[in-house]
């Protein structure tokens, strides 16, 4: 298993993402590549204490920016850690992983490009794990693919019931599909017939449609979506807590019994939060390239690395890619993973 | 100017429907015609006091259910109070108004069967107002037409944008149209498509794109999508809002601290919760249907009835049938409305 661990990515790259290395392989004793500027990656695990042999570092020059031009940047950019982390996986075989908390466009380009698709896959699909009531919930596709046909949400209930399964131990996890009504007939065109191929994948625990209204209730594992309306629903969860939370605060802090309250309910709106992060959920499988890609939060703290280094650890030692493989080019109406 | 309130549609009818007209006809002088179970409404009227003459029963015998199949509904259920409405407005001319808390998609069956689509219309529109930062933000098409093509969304954006202008009574109301992204070449088809219509249309005010992270900073004044992804957004904040506010009121009450400084800021929360509440901006508006109709949320109690109601009077007031049919049949890249 070889892990590596873009550290340029994200607001906080290099010092948190090297802090979450270190905290990493004090844990979980795993073999790192951190790629990435190699003084700046040298000066921070300087200071820290760990087993030497654990990490090392493969260098790089340049870094893709949120605002770069995502496939542009992957072919121009061939000295970023983006790139060179993805072709150093690629070269290490199939039982590799890469973590960033880079760009999201270039790193579903970039997987596509270097990594390639697991035979028999139509389109990978970026699989966002939601924390909702006391659970989590795997939304894919989150952003991939904004153009899908039927069959592939079929395959991303595939690929998402592997992933869940072998990730969160949950046996026959329920997939669910995004829809505008929970009756059979509801639906655009896309999800009707998605609805039909679905119910008729014996490879899936398929419960349904689902409205975006009961996606926070944790009743489904997985739902499937295609990558518009799977992106719409991630930023809109990100923008409406951001907004709730920050107008409560503003409204509790405008008198002064409420920031006498406020004062009181701090610890308990604390650790609500805290249930509501995801920081504590790893990151986002790209499903379906040929090699593990995990992609963290672009504001991603040492916890929140670690975390996705963890998850990056039981992609490899459950052998998603592999099982992927074997289920989608075996008869899927039969299958079990 | 006709209006006519269906007593009969929402979980609180026909009192709270008939209360909130009693209110309207106190404070706006309106003539109103009820339509539901003749007892039922005299009841709650013979209770009330305001000017007899301005209030009038139209009697109906049956309610269509949110459980109903619209369409089925609309065809088989002919004296309920949805069809009953409808059609007594459909007789009085363009010059009138429906207001229902019943099933949307009965509304909206029943509206383009019984009143028909205004002249050049290719499809109408669920316009959605949404309480969003200082400000009122005009979604659509938020559910009337699940599968769209870029001409429909350029027609709702001018639907809307008179609408705007109308009735919030600013000059110039800003366009965005909801993507994955900001930049002009982002998107799925249907949204790069758009964009490139939306750009062309020269009687909007077109911003360009917005992410659903920023649908609540109120920057845009009509944000245009399909109406899956409207219906999923609209249902996705409503879901999102009640698990966000209900999590954090058990957080809170979870320990003594807390429930002493839930008590302090529960004025203060209210008023968050107050601004934030559809009661206070009426219904959705079905724009492009002949005549008007307009949606009021299903759990609506007096206060937001009468406010649906100004807003049906506003409606008429300000003529917006007639300024659609202008717009829609002269030449859209130079009108002004």
């Amino acid at each position: 298993m070889r892990i590596f661990v873009d550290a340029m990515g994200g607001d906080n790259a290099p010092k948190e993402i090297v802090k979450g290395c270190i905290d990493a392989v004090n844990e979980y004793h795993v073999q790192l590549t951190l790629v990435g500027d190699e003084t700046q990656i040298a000066q921070t695990l300087s200071l820290a204490s760990y087993p030497k042999q654990l990490i090392n570092i493969l260098p790089s020059y340049s870094v893709i920016n949120f605002n770069d031009e995502p496939v542009k940047a992957i072919r121009e950019k061939k000295d970023s850690s983006i790139v060179i982390a993805l072709e150093a996986a690629k070269k290490a075989g199939a039982d590799s992983v890469v973590v960033s908390a880079g760009s999201t466009g270039a790193l579903l380009a970039g997987g596509l490009f270097k990594l390639g698709r697991i035979k028999g896959i139509k389109r990978p699909a970026l699989g966002t794990p939601i924390p909702t009531k006391n659970h989590i919930t795997l939304l894919l596709d989150s952003g991939a693919n904004a153009d899908c046909k039927a069959e592939y949400l079929q395959q991303f209930a595939i690929l998402g019931s592997i992933y869940y399964q072998n990730i969160y131990q949950q046996v026959n996890p329920k997939v669910a599909l995004l829809n505008i009504g929970t009756e059979t007939e509801k639906g655009n065109i896309l999800t009707k017939e998605a609805f039909q191929l679905l119910s008729k994948t014996r490879a899936i625990n398929f419960i349904g449609n689902i409205e975006a209204r009961d996606i926070m209730n944790g009743k489904a594992d997985i739902i499937v979506t295609d990558g518009f309306t799977g992106n719409i629903v991630l930023k809109q969860l990100e923008g409406l807590s951001n907004y709730l939370l920050n107008g409560l605060k503003q409204a509790i802090l405008s008198s002064f019994r409420g920031k006498v309250g406020g004062a009181l309910i701090q610890k308990d709106l604390q650790s609500f939060k805290h249930e509501f992060s995801s920081d504590e959920i790893g990151g986002a499988p790209f499903l379906g390239v040929r090699g593990g890609l995990i992609k963290a939060h672009g504001s991603s703290k040492a916890y929140a690395i670690k975390n996705a280094i963890k998850q990056a650890i039981a992609y490899m030692d459950r052998d998603i890619i592999a099982k992927i493989d074997n289920t989608i080019n075996t008869n899927t109406d039969s299958i079990k993973f």
